[in-house]
């Protein structure tokens, strides 16, 4: 099952590279970027400056540093004594698209999202996580044991391999699915969002569909859009309930692209399986039924489904994944299989 | 993949299968009923007379009705003038096994559900669902317009049709995965729980994974178990939006044990895949804390994981399904994947 | 403040009695009936023997024992040791009133509602309570400490007086203000529910509005409605934060009626400053849109305001109190001021 | 009852006024700044100019607009036609506190807070309130009909009125308790947050609570603290159910001043009556935790109690109002009586 599906995407990676070459030949004025981020930003914000200037169709290569700007590297550091929340999830960017202006679409081809480092590090920080009191979730109890977990990475084998010499199994091997913790553009009517939080522009959604192979649509707020991405997970299960994925630097290739005049109200993905879009919000059946009234009103738009046979098909074959249930606003991720759209 | 999958399937039927033959070799006592339902319940309740005795190792066969009573099979029917909430779920039970005490735990292999009319029923009633005002989350708004969908079902196709002639698409064709929508014990503390709500002793948890193949485990609160079960879907997508599946009635084969002594909190199931815990309460979040603790327990008791091991691991690498978030109580089901437990 | 709303409610009391005085003159039948408890509930379930048989207009005296049948006394006792949630709330009843049927409301006009013992118990239980992890809202946390406080009751003085050596302030004394933390008839639908959660039937709804002087109103859903009582508090703050109050044992006397054939859908509350509606569900903001909503109704269907007026004018004088947040559904009261109503 | 409450008021205004005139003759310094605003701000945001510099001890005495910028005065104008939700909420400031350092706390005592208009509008807006789908709680239902309120203000009288001429009752009048509904300071870690949102800053909490009379406490994030004000409300319900209380501009005057070296996690209030803190997040239950859990740390810290009799007491004789539930965050208020502090 998971070789079909890692060869499906494979294929489709290399339709965007065959795509790519044949746009090469067309459009003189596509243009690779290699960029390398000397400072990381803690917020999205229109008012940072840009760290570079793309045009649609271009392509950008870079790199991101981890949850904890690559500052943990063995289990007896503890990341209260490192890092401060909120000041994590540093991210690479802004880069400022010509052309998109408030009420487009930014598009978002993620060619690659690859972990450049063997390890992963993960923790639990005290008050953090879903299972435990936290900032919102106020609680008198005590917080839970503060711990910080290294996970080998073999990226050839493309697995994780963590030991857990306390437990019966002595260890565990995983396979990775590395992806973009966080990736998003400037808020809208001049909010600045800290890099933990998501919302309409994206930011910090940690939805493991956010990974190579992925088209991402992003409703443009500010002008040049003014994405940025960090917070690398080499995996990650669903909802992230301990606060942490597999935090690891990434080596990342995007190609940017404009719909101009199309306003979308949340986050849009889009694989070779699915249309989906990403709701966040607190607490979780609100950012589920955002998710879901946006991905019916994008069959009824675009797909040409009436209203009630739309709600009719999503609630048959829609599938949901809860992308994070830890940061100050939940992920819920709608997912409308493919093959149930009529052929454009 | 889901060819895969479907092998896969058969062939651990096949295996419970053989395991029955060789059961039967082994324990004379072992018994096939058969049970025609006449009555149906509309509660979980201790004090309903059983209608069948069973003994640990028994195998009942019998049928359920859909969750109008089968009396829906037209699109100009309308529900609200034809069934009455929550007098919804006819369920079929309950059954007394005999040895099964409150602390134990009750054990369904669930050999074969597979519905046995060639159409089913999904419905959009007023004021029920979760993109509308309903019970609880009470609204002024008007109600959306009801609607009747009837799914042709092909058995042999393992299919599902339905024609949407407004929709550009005109009609789609869904594979089945028939389950049982209710499924539970009598609840705890002389409860009587409607057969619309899901709850610690199971119930409506509307899970696409209590289907044919899987083993559910439920807490005895009731001598006897005293476990009923209804409400068949033929297929229905994450959440159940818009309150109802493939309305279907099933043909139900259950091989029923007890585990003497074993207190589970919260109905657990099994497939070839994943150890899994249905949490039922609202808000979803909550329902998601409780599936999600009492998985850690089980991995922490049963498996040898160190406490924060167990967190670590399902962080990484656990599954989360929403059921439903439809009922009056909404169900999570929290998974982890069987080969990152020991061998026992 | 205090001592005008004080008289106000005395000289209700005082109007009331002479109503029932009034009434006596003409219902030759009207009958005062002394009952002393000799069994408890522990769930609100029809199937319960009625142990005594009220005409409308009849006054019934009796007695209630504490959320944990008066079991404890002592400052070192353990209620965990002693009780075992969720068997408290010992409920007196159920009554039988003759001529209420479903589809009717029952009204108990509370003349008498006050402790009959000098202290009253207050504990901090494990797992339970909101600022804490609990049954459904469940963490990895440790539980806070448990701790059991006996509060001296001065019914003369109307106060309870608790020492507190280990904090400054030394001792604190606060006034009195009893009421029946649970009441209520048996649910709908043949459900049968523990006295520990609210619900449409009332229940442990643990709101201080049920207090003397007030008059509450019910849905009948059984014959007889067949109420019950207890868990009295002779004061608690809102939302009833460590999940329980000043837990004492109480004198009752109600006055029952029946108002045929009106039908409502939670627990409405009447004193000389308000009409209420008290909505219990999870989450909090589910429960308060059930109650406005109830109450919008009310005020549309029985004061002759134009449905978005009533909402208009709930949205400027409406008071709003959480009634518990620590049962298995919360409880809020949504309350309109009578001098917003026209005069009948 | 109410009459006496506003003595209480104006005999603590008169105190205030008094010891201002005290400070006077020693504070040579002090200073009484009149500011007339020119523009106004959409968003709480370290980055905005100070429109003016004051002294710890300083009066302030300026004006604020209401929350659709005085734009609407007739009933048959609609918002949605007029304003954009979220720009809504202009706001006057940022002021800026010389010596407020991230890490203490700004206090604004409110000498005055009254309507300077004999009118006030609320309207119902599509899609904005509690009993209808709105942005984040997501419906398919049609919204409810568009309706703009307004309310006669007689501001010698204290009282608003309104004609409901659909409604039996005819009209209404009502006592005015005029408040700010958004007052704040910039938020932390570099973010901006629109006026229509309330948080750890403050913002758009829609506390009745923030009146005259009152001193505000508010952790200091940025320098200068850069506190705002804005969204009057001559009065409002509890809930803020409609999304609007009669909005009016204010004359609002006052004094400053900043505790060196106290760390507040969210905003405290305090009148002649309670202790409060206001908790702002979704969903409700966490609002009502955080400020909780607050309100205990500070009896704890700055009163001596010990933790747990902290918690018992706040279970007795805690408040809890409910701020607002339509803002893109609900407010709670947590009220502890003054009463019950020892004395210093």
């Amino acid at each position: 099952m998971r070789i079909l599906a890692s060869n499906t995407k494979k294929f489709m990676i290399f339709l965007s590279l065959l795509a790519l070459l044949t746009n090469v030949s067309t459009t003189a004025t596509q243009k690779t970027h290699h960029f390398k981020p000397k400072k990381y930003y803690y917020t999205y914000d229109a008012k940072h400056e840009p760290v570079l200037n793309l045009k649609p169709g271009d392509i950008l290569v870079t790199t991101t540093v981890d949850a904890f700007g690559n500052k943990i590297s063995r289990s007896d550091q503890l990341a209260s004594e490192i890092i401060h929340l909120p000041k994590v999830n540093d991210q690479t960017g802004p880069f400022y698209v010509e052309g998109a202006e408030p009420g487009d679409t930014l598009v978002l081809h993620l060619l690659k999202v690859r972990p450049n480092r063997d390890y992963a590090v993960s923790t639990h920080l005290p008050n953090f996580g879903v299972l435990t009191g936290e900032t919102y979730t106020a609680m008198l109890n005590k917080p839970l044991p503060e711990k910080t977990f290294i996970w080998k990475l073999s990226l050839e084998k493309n697995v994780g391999i963590l030991d857990l010499p306390n437990s019966k199994i002595g260890k565990v091997e995983i396979p990775l699915h590395p992806f973009l913790g966080t990736v998003g553009v400037a808020p809208n009517f001049g909010e600045a969002v800290i890099s933990l939080t998501p919302a309409e522009h994206g930011g910090n959604m940690d939805c493991v569909e956010t990974k190579e192979g992925a088209t991402l649509y992003f409703p443009v707020f500010a002008e040049g859009g003014l994405f940025m991405l960090g917070d690398g997970h080499a995996a990650q299960g669903d909802g992230e309930i301990c606060g942490t994925g597999l935090e690891c630097p990434l080596e990342v290739t995007v190609k940017v692209d404009v719909i101009k005049g199309k306003s979308i109200n949340w986050p849009r993905f889009e694989d070779d399986e699915y249309i989906m879009v990403a709701g966040s919000t607190r607490p979780v059946i609100d950012a589920f039924r955002s998710a879901q009234v946006e991905l019916i009103n994008w069959l009824v738009e675009d797909y040409g489904f009436e209203r009630w046979d739309a709600l009719q098909l999503i609630s048959q074959v829609g599938v949901t994944r809860i992308g994070n249930v830890v940061d100050p606003k939940y992920t819920v991720v709608a997912k409308f299989p493919k093959r149930y759209l009529p052929v454009h």
